[in-house]
């Protein structure tokens, strides 16, 4: 369950990205499940520059895909999927715990990311420009309304089907992490601490540290540094 | 696969949509898919207002849902997926073909409902604001590079893996007729044909003509009718 050249599954990721997405871009997902599912996998790395041929790896241009053998799937939500039906450790094996696990996967992917994204690009990318300025508290609004649909069915859980970690919080709690830039999560307390559980795993700290360790080897020279 | 008032399967749905919204409510996803796998199914209607206790059965206040048996789940992608996994006809059952399928649902869903949707929201909901006028031609910019993405996919296959039709194309096909407001999609001749080869499926037309025949049974009264 680490990296290892030799493994014959293997994922892409980006080599460096800026600082504001480092720790969340989307490879972090398939490397904490297969660290969960205690799986070798290899890494494939790409510039921001993508070669035009990986289009027809990755239509959308996105990271990750996951090749396995003869398999080669894009889509975070459907890569710790395949993962997960290779481990009893993040989808349950009987057909309703399985089928709650994975729809989880997707309301966390359709109902939530969507929401928090929009308020991510507002802030980050947007920030300068009036029509996010007069967009903003509306956009808020919606975000802090899945907060509060999610904290409400967490209740006192642990995780979000009781005692037991699946891909559904995997993917939930990767989606609420887009919010680290500010404190909408902090704010709601058993929100704050689901993901801090999350984010305790042994399986997401090793993921994190090894996507962490690629952006530090090639963290791109300061300008002007080439004279 | 017909609606049965007996049936074991049941699904919800809105008793009654604006018209804006009629023909593409997240239900049709679902009767799709079991016109498809030909299994009866029963629709429990829903009013606009939603009784507090669907919250724990839906957590987002969505619909739909799908019970069968003592299973419970939510998400359109979900349910079509569960329902796919009944029927070689949505989803095929060798690994890769598998895969390939469920990574493209999750694509429609995560990588183009929400350019899509962003778009369909400007348009139709906050069409009178400010932000909305300034934002609309960097969300229509966005929403056309996917429809692209898509495009140059395709190419001139049938369906997205080639000649045969999965739970990805269902899913596919309604996400881009949330679009059917504006000729974006027509103007892309491989992408509206295949739009109309997904809506000219015998399942796909007896799950409109359901959707839209609850909606027809239940059109509010005019206002000052009732005087």
């Amino acid at each position: 369950m680490s990296v290892n050249p030799n493994a014959s599954i293997e994922i892409t990721a980006f080599s460096w990205v800026p600082e504001f997405a480092q720790g969340v871009v989307r490879d972090l997902r398939a490397r904490w499940a297969l660290e969960e599912a205690g799986l070798d996998y290899r890494v494939r790395l790409l510039g921001q520059q993508r070669p035009p041929e990986y289009l027809q790896e990755q239509p959308f241009d996105q990271v990750p895909i996951l090749r396995d053998g003869d398999l080669c799937i894009f889509e975070s939500g459907a890569i710790v999927q395949y993962i997960g039906e290779k481990s009893e450790a993040l989808l349950p094996r009987d057909s309703r715990g399985r089928y709650r696990a994975i729809q989880w996967t997707y309301a966390a992917l359709n109902s939530v990311e969507p929401a928090i994204l929009n308020l991510l690009l507002i802030d980050i990318f947007y920030a300068g420009e009036e029509w996010a300025k007069l967009r903003r508290p509306g956009a808020e609004e919606f975000a802090r309304l899945k907060l509060k649909r999610i904290s409400d069915w967490l209740g006192d859980k642990q995780w979000l089907e009781g005692d037991r970690f699946t891909i559904g919080d995997l993917i939930m709690v990767t989606t609420l992490r887009f919010l680290r830039h500010n404190e909408m999560v902090a704010e709601i307390p058993n929100l704050a601490a689901y993901v801090k559980r999350g984010e305790a795993r042994p399986a997401f700290r090793r993921a994190l540290a090894d996507q962490m360790a690629v952006y530090a080897a090639n963290q791109p020279e300061p300008e002007g540094a080439a004279a």
